[in-house]
């Protein structure tokens, strides 16, 4: 028997398992996991905390409701599963694995003709000092979610703080508040949260969200130290001497490659620190294949190595080391860096790079923000979306996409991916057809709208303005909403107000040299204003992406020098 | 000044409109339209009727609420738009219209430099006999939904018939039995609802939906003539003699071109009856665009000529009519049919060819249909969706794709309606990266599934079987399901029922050349015995797609020869 290993019970090895199980019957597939648990979905991990799935086994089961265990994989997959097994020694000269046994502490050795990688990430640990204790958790492994859950449901977490606002820590936020009434505070160092995949001002609609829900966001902070008090529950001790009483911390600074195995057996390590794999997911050293989030990835926009942790990914990564083994034609040719996280009802999608992300990568960067409905405005489930489009200027190349919204958002976020991955251009978003119903959308579409958007910017001059240049724009701002719209929200009284059925009596009331910047609710009105004055001989013109709109879902002021 | 006049005041008329307004000043923009009303959304209509919509002009509104009228055009655009005056002539030598002012019979002539045609669609009217009447109607037009309306909120309404099972009559289906009560009956003559964008066996789910909410669907039925009882309320007599007593009759036969005015005009008119036009939207006639449901597209897939009426490609019409005019660089290519309903919660979505249409095109046409879950089955909020992928058999170029669900479904048809504009393969499907969130999708989207089936299929010779081949399947059939799930709702006892965990245990049971169908709920593990069987020398191994999960949603019986 061909005798394949797989190191890593989670995404990638149980799919790389499952697929060549299914490929032949001639292969002897063992899979290897530390863990007391195989295969199961660790992104529900916040929906088990939250208590929205009552069993942590609910996500191990098949859509069918059998549990993926051990015997599971043995009956249906015929694949020997060892769970709380730890590889410690790949000899790659021997093709053999070392491992121990945690139930008998027992070593073992085994052979194969091929080996799989797949063990996964691991969470960054704090910089800071702190003792080990249960009220202080990565949340990155079942075991923690579950005691945490079972100290919720006593009644003994009244207060939390999560150190670090990516993703984990906001969807966290979200279990901790609305679930289990815990009084939440997010503490993260840079000014802004979700930095990896949002600009700052995207990120700001996020945090207004959370904040809207009574969870406390504080924004560059740091943190000096953990202590305990005379309960041995943990005090947060910030940089500014600041204390925060708590009865529970998580720390969610990231996550890495867990590549320590590999780089011990001289596997090639990139400088992310993930294994390097070739598009069949082959590392350095021959009969070892690597896949899931303990490796580096190419990033398609980019072509650099990059390194994203994604349930998705890792299943394609899984399926295609099996179909190299198993010598069938398929390639993974790396990612753009899709992601989505639904909180509280708001539901945040990024994919590519963000502008700070471009612009560190050395591309001449372009922008544009907008707000629009995600379906026609007669129609009663109409939400706000809001989005940023990042672009090269020179050929219009997209570059990255954000978005936000509380009703269809998705659906923009996938075709956009698709077309980032094929080094497509602004022009390509105007020509998008997609499926139009009144019930799920507008009929152009908003990336249809940004396409535009671009074009018009770059080939027509008519900027776009982002809400944080506002501060730095001198010159005049026209209001163009009606009357009534101010009233009800206004962005300043230092904004001259002409609602835009009366800027054509007013096209020679300024200079036309004059930097002019046009205002509404959303931003359509704007861009016409902009188009008409233009039309008229000015040549200073601009708009405000989002309009006002933008600065009430980020919960902001409209800030202008006067 | 440049005269431009715009023949229709809908989606395509008012887009190209507003752009050369926006464009450039030196246009003397005219619209002319026959209606009293423009540019409202008339996808809204079903909306309006069935009283989600009070008020009529709520479909003509601005996003902050200003209704789209002349005045509005006239100050906010520069547009000159005359209601109610329909042309009769355009004289192309002379470059100028003929048009009657419905209001005061008076008929004028105008001058242009360029014309664009944007003068919609009509719907097709019955072959059979009926006296005009206003229970009667078509449900085109803004007033032929007012007069139902004004009908349906005096309690007139009792009983409807929809003659034509298309899109506008299954979605008016909905608007008569939710919001009034009334009882339906809808008559397609065809045996099978929807059946422009879905084969039978999808279109079978809508009917199943349908009728769940007590419409009456009376398949293969067609109508002999409509007469009036002696309250002038319409009686539909059916060929077969039957007759059905009503207060209402809806026709939906289908909708087209409404290019009488162009043909007149000796501009030329495809086969199907549209106005040709190339990428820029022009006509055979110098001077002369056209642009939106009065126009026949390229459609991408087959290179061939071809009709859609969708208001998101009238408007990217409009905007290239546009375009070309202000001499600015775009095109507009064609388009693949993406279309996306949704009736009584359930989104139903098409792109492309569905498999009858791909073999009547002459192609060497594979399937493969599916069933999924829309996130992961331990989310709260998992909703079952159901699929079928065309495919052209050699190179396993993508035809066309038809899903349906209850939730997440039209992020899908986007992405695959951009494959397919692009000539994509399955292998593409296979190599999506979507926005992954338990609360939104599953790691393995149900494209990356199809792109696997379709290769599966293919290379690896998994038969995937539509559930209409059952009855003609000359073999053994072994169900997969636990017992407990058999027992809730079991295929037939004909069937060998083997749970999956028990299968390699059977191995050796049956002749290898045997055919075999594995079945089980919703096709996931057939496809999982299938491949085992096949890997132990099995060589006629198939399974049921959808599995049992299918019939449920079209509420039919698996039905075997024996």
């Amino acid at each position: 028997m061909f005798k394949i290993i797989i190191i890593g019970g989670m995404a990638a090895g149980c799919k790389a398992a499952a697929r060549l199980s299914r490929l032949s019957s001639d292969y002897q597939i063992t899979i290897i996991e530390r863990n007391p648990f195989i295969s199961y979905g660790n992104c529900g991990l916040p929906l088990y905390a939250a208590g929205e799935i009552d069993d942590f086994y609910e996500l191990a089961k098949t859509g069918y409701g059998v549990i993926r265990d051990e015997k599971y994989f043995l009956d249906v997959k015929g694949i020997k599963v060892l769970t709380n097994c730890e590889v410690e020694v790949i000899n790659t000269s021997q093709c053999e694995i070392q491992y121990t046994d945690r139930k008998n502490n027992e070593t073992n050795i085994l052979q194969y003709n091929s080996l799989i990688i797949a063990t996964g990430s691991k969470a960054v640990k704090p910089g800071f000092p702190y003792k080990s204790s249960p009220c202080i958790s990565s949340f990155h492994s079942p075991l923690e979610a579950k005691n945490f859950k079972e100290a919720a449901q006593k009644g003994k977490v009244g207060k939390a703080v999560i150190v670090g606002g990516g993703f984990i820590g906001c969807e966290l936020s979200e279990a901790l508040v609305s679930l289990w009434g815990i009084e939440t505070t997010i503490i993260e160092k840079e000014d802004s949260l979700l930095l990896k995949s949002f600009d700052p001002e995207i990120a700001a609609i996020v945090e207004n969200t959370i904040r809207l829900k009574d969870v406390n966001v504080m924004l560059s902070t740091e943190v000096e130290k953990i202590e305990f008090d005379e309960n041995e529950l943990p005090v947060v001790i910030l940089k500014d001497g600041a204390q925060i009483q708590s009865d529970y911390v998580f720390y969610n600074l990231g996550i890495k490659p867990e590549s320590t195995l590999a780089e011990k057996a001289g596997i090639k390590i990139g400088t992310l620190g993930g294994i390097v794999v070739d598009e069949n997911m082959k590392t350095s050293i021959p009969n070892i294949w690597a896949a899931g989030d303990c490796v580096e990835v190419n990033n398609l926009v980019t072509g650099k190595p990059d390194y994203f942790s994604l349930g998705s990914l890792s299943n394609r990564m899984g399926r295609v080391a099996a179909d190299s083994i198993a010598e069938e034609n398929s390639s993974f040719k790396g990612a753009v860096g899709t992601i989505s996280l639904k909180i509280f009802n708001t539901t945040i999608t990024a994919s590519g790079l963000t502008e700070k992300n471009a612009k560190d990568c050395g591309y001449n960067v372009g922008s544009v923000i907008g707000a629009w409905s995600d379906r026609p405005d007669y129609h009663p489930d109409v939400k706000k979306l809001f989005g940023k489009l990042v672009y090269e200027k020179p050929g219009f190349k997209l570059l990255g996409l954000q978005l936000i919204g509380e009703g269809e958002v998705t659906r923009y976020i996938d075709v956009f991916s698709e077309l980032l991955a094929n080094n497509q251009t602004a022009f390509d978003l105007i020509n998008l057809e997609h499926g139009y119903t009144p019930p799920h959308s507008s009929p152009i579409s908003p990336l249809n709208y940004l396409g535009s958007m671009v074009i018009n910017q770059e080939k027509n001059k008519v900027k776009n303005i982002n809400p944080n240049q506002v501060p730095f724009f001198d010159g005049i701002f026209i209001d163009l909403r009606e009357p009534l719209e101010i009233e009800a929200a206004g962005f300043s009284n230092k904004v001259i107000p002409i609602p835009l059925s009366e800027i054509r009596a007013h096209r020679d009331k300024f200079e036309h040299s004059q930097p002019i910047m046009f205002l509404c609710e959303r931003g359509p009105r704007s861009y016409e204003a902009a188009r008409i004055f233009m039309n008229y001989g000015y040549n200073n013109i601009s708009y405000l992406g989002g309009g006002n709109s933008y600065y009430k879902a980020a919960g902001k002021k409209f800030d202008i020098k006067v």
